[in-house]
């Protein structure tokens, strides 16, 4: 997918290393791992280790917004009352209140006849990739994805070996001609794609968008994968409309508990039609039973005994503040050419590079000034990317933000 | 695989339809998930809730050895201590201290020269099964198994669509000539086994038959997949020769902390050579990014300020007792015609069933009389296994075993 060529640091010469080396066929790997794309994020993580570099590279949230004390006294809670439940194994479905929970806050959010009956409590969001992948995707299948988009999602159905057909993320969702002619010529089994405040680009789909991608997919063979990792963090606190609502037959939609409460306890959910639901739990059973059974209880426990929307709140306000001081930042760059997105939610946007700049050089010469951007390359299911940067702005601070952007600024 | 003909109760019966519903094709699933046998266990789930019932028909450890304060003390104490570091994303190796604990036991124990580098935490070992499957089978590979063997082994790697060899498991191990012929000629990807305390057999491999084993894959193209859930609860507590001691280089491990401290933590690990373990990271940061790092660091620190062992020793205890009083149960049986193994550890046993008895009829006809027992059916590859119930000792009491043995008899 991409190349190590220009790569010169330890962690990715080993990762190379190791790559060749079991391309050798020591061992008999299926094919399928040899179409993966290796990730960054090791490379990420080496990095983000070091104290004294600035990183947007990252997609973490803040840590210092986590509730500890509030998941400490949930855990203890759980733990006293209902332990030995908790500690033993479950059904592969999920905790039914949790998936009540979930279930209840979509009917009243955004208006969606939601039930527990059709929602599946999974490792992250993530899970769900991997699992709709599986599910779904035989080798040669087509299915699409926005141009950029985000890099879990192009890494977990690789290696189901489809064919990856991406459509140009524009400012208002997916070009809504290449978006039809995917599902009408090519018939791809679903598209990917995240509605609102993209990773990477940090955009959303409008209205219209969505109202059209709901009428191009329903009743067709094709379904619209709806990953809304980030909808409960807008800036303006406000629902964006569902594609879901508008074609429910034909859209899957997996959320996450890890960008609102806490990553570390990998809790996210997928919510499909009855028939999708069945086959999933088929192939979740065989993943690994089930999701952690005490962090469910510890999560229900949290969000039932806490005012989930007054956190929620806080978290968005930083990286409301967060985002406005980068894009200011960014602003002031513009004599050395350097656009960005203008994200209304999230925790990403995508800053374009003056002609001739690549991001992998970018990226290295940050590493060296103390700065860590992310290339845009591994969002590209084909070639492209280098001409941008994704930049993570929850994972930091106003002070961070500020050198940051002014190393990033020296550079360029 | 096995057919739901017989099968008359509610639960099996809607499983059936939504089954034949996905089959007409509305929604254009992969074709792996025909092959994919349906699960037992959500019958079994039904079955297990009603408390009139006596089941032995389950796989769960008994919850009232798990131990809920010294966990609770634990998971205080991690979200006091380090809580913000346990609530936040981390990498997807695992825990390093963690995986450090789970080597030095293999250096101490078994004397296998096992290091962090080479082991890696996954959702409880069944998420081994799916992610192995993942990164060796291609569609009509073929892969070895032992008949009867694990039932969630058969689920998980029949979704990746493989021609499934299965050898007879023998007293003292899997047929020998007929494993060297899968590994000689068949070629196979690897054989999937479980040389210790067997599910569901409860039988164990004899020192030389895991020497040969390791005698036949070293240096072959084949790989010995060596899933060691019940290696701890040997009842007279010494360790097992593992196979992995005799041919490291061609034998993948996996291990867990289900049956041994709690199964709803979803804690497991697997160990292999490097090579294995850095494709094996592809897929596993594809599946689901990392392991549920909160339990992770639970666990890390119940092990360190615990006395392991002991509390190993109070399960096995139990876990013994019951056997005994089962083996003599059904010994006393005899006069039926019902014969069973002789377990030195683990959780199961199996039971022949006299001839002409069917266990579909044994398994419906018990749940009449208020006793469950699982059929052999599901822990066959091909056709078998109905003329032999598994039965599970950890997840009882002498109370019930008495009265769950005396209905099992009233049929017989």
């Amino acid at each position: 997918m991409y190349s190590f060529s220009e790569i010169t640091d330890p962690v990715a010469e080993k990762v190379k290393e190791t790559w060749i080396k079991y391309l050798s066929m020591e061992y008999r790997f299926a094919a399928r791992m040899r179409n993966a794309p290796e990730s960054f994020l090791k490379k990420l993580f080496a990095v983000s280790s070091d104290p004294s570099i600035i990183s947007f590279a990252g997609g973490l949230p803040d840590s210092n917004l986590i509730d500890v004390a509030g998941i400490r006294d949930s855990a203890a809670c759980v733990l006293e009352e209902e332990g030995r439940e908790a500690l033993q194994y479950t059904t592969t479905e999920g905790y039914l209140p949790l998936r009540e929970f979930i279930a209840e806050r979509y009917r009243n959010r955004l208006g969606i006849a939601a039930s527990a009956e059709n929602i599946r409590i999974v490792n992250g969001s993530q899970q769900c990739l991997d699992i709709i992948g599986k599910i779904f995707i035989e080798k040669n299948d087509r299915i699409g994805i926005e141009r950029p988009g985000y890099l879990g999602a192009i890494e977990a159905f690789s290696l189901y070996e489809p064919v990856i057909k991406s459509v140009d993320m524009n400012e208002s969702g997916p070009d809504m001609e290449g978006f039809e002619k995917l599902v009408t010529d090519d018939k791809i089994k679903f598209f990917y794609g995240i509605p609102n405040f993209q990773n990477p680009t940090g955009r959303s789909y409008s209205y219209d968008a969505r109202k059209q991608i709901g009428g191009i997919v329903g009743g067709s063979g094709s379904l619209f994968y709806e990953d809304d990792a980030f909808g409960e963090l807008a800036f303006d606190l406000k629902p964006r409309m569902p594609v879901n609502k508008f074609a429910p037959e034909n859209v899957i939609t997996s959320g996450s508990f890890s960008k609102t409460v806490a990553p570390g306890m990998r809790i996210g959910w997928i919510m499909a039609p009855p028939e999708i639901i069945s086959v999933f739990d088929t192939a979740k059973q065989a993943a690994d039973l089930h999701s952690n059974f005490l962090c469910q209880k510890i999560l229900d426990q949290y969000l039932r005994n806490n005012d989930y929307d007054a956190h929620l709140k806080r978290v968005v306000s930083v990286y409301h503040d967060n985002c406005m001081l980068m894009q200011d930042l960014l602003d002031d760059m513009t004599v050395a050419g350097i656009t960005h997105t203008s994200p209304e939610g999230g925790m990403f946007m995508t800053a374009g590079l003056p002609k001739g700049l690549s991001s992998m050089k970018l990226f290295e010469d940050g590493i060296k000034n103390g700065v860590a951007v992310l290339p845009g390359i591994p969002f590209y299911a084909g070639d492209g990317g280098d001409d941008m940067i994704r930049l993570n702005f929850s994972n930091t601070s106003e002070e961070n933000i500020k050198e940051g952007m002014n190393r990033l600024s020296e550079i360029l």
